[in-house]
């Protein structure tokens, strides 16, 4: 490709509302154009990185079995009606009705579609398994769309839908699937992390996030560095820190603590470390409006330097719909204003859930139900009764691995990837069976598992950029090479030279571009930097002298002289590396 | 591809809802599967086909210097109320609002949003002339839709848009889409024509249609099969039929024709051919409310065996916004009922525009404006003046070609592809400028340029079946060869073979599909003849025992033995046919 021939449009300035470093990079290297909140143009060089996600991803589905076929942008409303999902999926679908004013929906996934083709075109065990892929154009209506193509509303997604005779089977169906993640982010060529996750909303029964690694993700990683072990924070399991309650060496004793509402000052007055101290968590669970079930107050028990993770909270049984409980109903219950709170004397009888963690303390603190003060010295079993014992808290660096092997650390990451058990949620609410050996229906089991492909492109800028710009592994660099001639349009030899690499490095089948574009070295330099294409080469007169070109690789910091004749042949080692 | 791997459904029955061939066919074949009115999913058998058209595009508008891109599927409404097509579009523009209440539109068509990219990032005559192009999902809301993917709501559409500096160099960008349209439609390997076209609504100063031919088409294409005149209909100028007009031989004479209110009827009361009589047409164009112009009759005459072409009508200057007159208008000016008009002796004053083959005749017979009347022997200039000649009727075959060079034919065509010289239409709209070699802003010359990739699978198949099903040309086959084993899964030898000339054929680069389903081979050919491959090779038991396979081409009805050896060869020779 020649420059004068492409489209290459660089900002010196990223737009104020580009708050994160690929966002920035994307707006500067004219990879994307805004058109609307949450709505890009992808200009003609981000389409080629979004090109070589894509054929990357293709070629691994098809490596993996997957079929290929389009489903429809707008989908009729009654389909989502029939899962309910019309409903439950809020203010984030994008709802439109046509001129006969039926209503459609502009695709966010897809499970109603392909469940609607499996009904009517599976209709044996015979056939199965079979996976379907789609990738394509899918609009969420974010609340807030930022961060360019990470958190756009309009993007485009790698989904595909298995659908198997039972769960044995859709399970080696799930294990084929995320095989074939794992080596398209291998091919990539990013650091990346598969975790187990919860399954959320979209139901089912086991699936794993597929993280591409960057300080500013937005997602807690939690994984074990001397084993296999890895998880989301909401999967990750929160062991006790201790296997063992040691025996009690204090007595229960009432201490007055005046003005320390939060467990830090109560460690700092008393002088006893703040992993000694428990903090006391109210939710509210409501009665029914007939008055059969009761309005609930829960104390949730944690140490006072974890976190509450609310996934797992709502996960404990009698939990699902908790709310935080209001200053007047704590005062109502407890007979206590907040900060002074605990599991001894309440007012009126409350459910308790302590975690695990709290579970093994002995001789801690808590608060004693009576404004400015605590108790020391709290014992379970002899102080007060041992209550129910759940994982409600975020797993902390340090932590033991649940697996036995290590501990746990922690590191960030960018959600790129998801694959789902989805069993037969799906398929029952649409009734789509198909009839087994003995001519019986069943329902089908079934999978499903994304990729952004679009927000890919942000992920592996957050992992790769410096402060020149993008540095795009190699997998999906725009270009490969960049020529760069010094006075193409007044230099024949140079002219001669470069179009002479052009045509040799094309013939190679190598993705080169030469600019052509008569740019000044500064700037010339500056765009392919700020671009990212990872092999350079310069052209000029001095060079030439002596038979030479100047080769920089993007990550490095001089250039390195190569001789004309061998520059095809560097350039092949180069990209084979 | 093995067919087990695959996903192939093919049905007896075309549905109901199935009109024409193409929507037949492509239902029965399993390449589309209907979602909703106007809608369907593109089944992985239909997805081959339309990347097989899609790849050929690319190619094309590559080298023809085009820049891919894409654009977003949900656009906001201000800039279609920028060029007011958010008013004019009516309701085949989808229209959505987001959870904030701002309006949004779901891409028909994406002049705006090209615009818009060209006047933020198109600075300078020096970047200039540039060809974006995009390959997307778009919507229409089509108040009938049906003929499956020919006149559906959501389709596929290839749509290039160039900027130049000036009308000259506009028209060259023109000239090389046209050739790269040529090249598309021969490469695809259908029977196409290239005719001039009306601009309608879109505007601007000159465009051509790409018609593929079919019986079944919905358009007359006119064109001369001496000469390389061709346009459709609205644009095809119609001569008169005689160039000049002889002298008068007949006496102006009223006679009495009861009950002869149309022309067949008076032609054969009087024994007079119907070329010699005039229809007369009364159209209305109505005054401005405030009176400052007044409501005026319009009668329009055509020789009775010609077609008044309503386009070419519109254009006559004055009747732009012409109506079909009323009964009661018309008895108010002429003073008569419908049925014995004509232009001597109006009651009222009346508007008269002749076409231009009226405008010669000689002799000729009209209507007395008196019911049960018609005057004979009538006369230009001697009984009464020539009036406004204006060409305002549909060519006929055997017409004069505008060019001289012959007479007009005329065949059915399938409209896939459309380019228009847009000229400054969106560009002063949109205030999209340049900067011209002596820093003045410019307005940038623009032109689109559209394929409907879809609407080709439909078209393809209009032009190419029988009664066994779709007869794909080559470029288009969603698979070039078929393996079909008798006995694949009984016989250790056939399934050797098989398997053998499958690893060869891939080897050779052969688009090969095994079909390894198990099927009865009269079902099995059945499929395969529905689904339209071209090349077909049996392996069976009795030809192996003579080392011997079955070639069938898809239009053959009768199968040649070839020797397995020369079989890659032979198909290599088939294909490069």
């Amino acid at each position: 490709m020649r420059a004068t021939r492409f489209f290459i449009s660089t900002l010196k300035e990223a737009p104020a509302d580009a708050e994160i470093i690929s966002h920035k990079l994307m707006m500067r290297a004219g990879l994307i154009k805004r058109l609307g909140s949450g709505i890009y143009n992808y200009m003609p060089m981000g389409l080629r990185v979004i090109r070589k996600v894509e054929a990357i991803v293709r070629e691994e589905m098809n490596r993996a079995g997957a079929i290929e076929m389009m489903m429809p942008v707008v989908q009729p409303a009654e389909l989502w009606q029939e899962t309910g999902r019309w409903q439950k999926y809020g203010a984030e679908l994008l709802r439109v009705k046509d001129r006969h004013g039926r209503d459609f929906i502009i695709q966010p996934t897809s499970e109603e579609v392909i469940t609607d083709v499996a009904r009517s075109d599976i209709k044996s065990y015979r056939q199965l398994p079979i996976n379907f892929y789609h990738i394509q154009t899918k609009f969420r209506d974010e609340r807030r769309p930022r961060f360019g193509l990470m958190r756009g509303r309009e993007f485009t997604m790698k989904d595909a839908y298995s659908f198997d005779r039972d769960v044995a089977s859709m399970q080696v169906s799930y294990k084929i699937m995320f095989d074939a993640y794992v080596r398209i982010f291998q091919r990539f060529g990013l650091q990346f992390r598969a975790v187990a996750a919860d399954n959320g909303a979209i139901g089912g029964t086991g699936s794993h996030e597929f993280h591409v690694i960057a300080d500013t993700g937005e997602d807690d990683l939690v994984y074990c560095p001397t084993s296999d072990y890895a998880a989301n924070m909401e999967a990750a399991v929160a062991l006790p820190t201790t296997t063992e309650r040691v025996a009690p060496t204090q007595q229960l004793t009432k201490v007055s603590t005046p003005g320390t509402v939060k467990c830090e000052q109560v460690s700092e007055l008393l002088g006893i470390s703040l992993d000694k101290n428990v903090k006391s968590l109210v939710f509210a669970v409501d009665g029914t409006e007939d008055g059969s079930v009761k309005k609930q107050l829960w104390l949730l028990l944690l140490r006072a330097d974890h976190q509450l993770n609310e996934i797992k909270m709502h996960k404990v049984a009698g939990l699902a719909n908790a709310r935080m409980a209001t200053e007047e109903e704590i005062v109502e219950w407890f007979g206590c204003v907040p900060g002074y709170l605990g599991p001894i004397g309440t007012k009126l009888p409350i459910n308790i859930v302590a975690d695990h963690t709290v579970a093994m303390m002995t001789d801690f603190v808590c608060g004693a139900n009576e404004a400015d003060y605590h108790l020391t010295g709290v014992n379970w079993e002899r102080d007060l009764p041992l209550p129910m014992v759940a994982d409600i808290r975020n797993v902390q660096a340090g932590d033991p691995s649940p697996d036995g092997k290590g501990v746990l650390a922690i590191q960030r990451g960018i959600e790129v990837g998801h694959v789902f058990q989805l069993g037969t949620s799906y398929s029952e609410a649409m009734k789509a069976t198909f009839l087994d050996e003995n001519g019986k229906p069943q329902f089908l089991q079934m999978g499903c598992y994304g990729i952004g492909v679009t927000r890919i492109l942000g992920a592996a800028i957050e992992q790769n950029f410096d402060e020149k710009g993008i540095v795009w592994p190699a997998a999906l660099a725009p270009f490969s090479v960049v020529l760069c001639p010094m006075s193409y349009d007044r230099s024949e030899q140079v002219k001669t030279e470069t179009d002479n690499l052009y045509v040799a490095l094309q013939a190679a089948g190598v993705d080169v571009i030469l600019d052509d574009r008569g740019e000044r070295p500064g700037a010339m330099f500056a765009d392919w930097e700020l671009i990212g294409v990872p092999h350079r080469i310069v052209i000029g007169e001095r060079g030439l002298k002596e038979g030479k070109l100047e080769y920089q690789g993007r990550r490095e910091t001089a250039a390195t002289a190569v001789s004309v004749d061998e520059m095809v042949a560097f350039i092949q080692e180069k990209l084979a590396a």
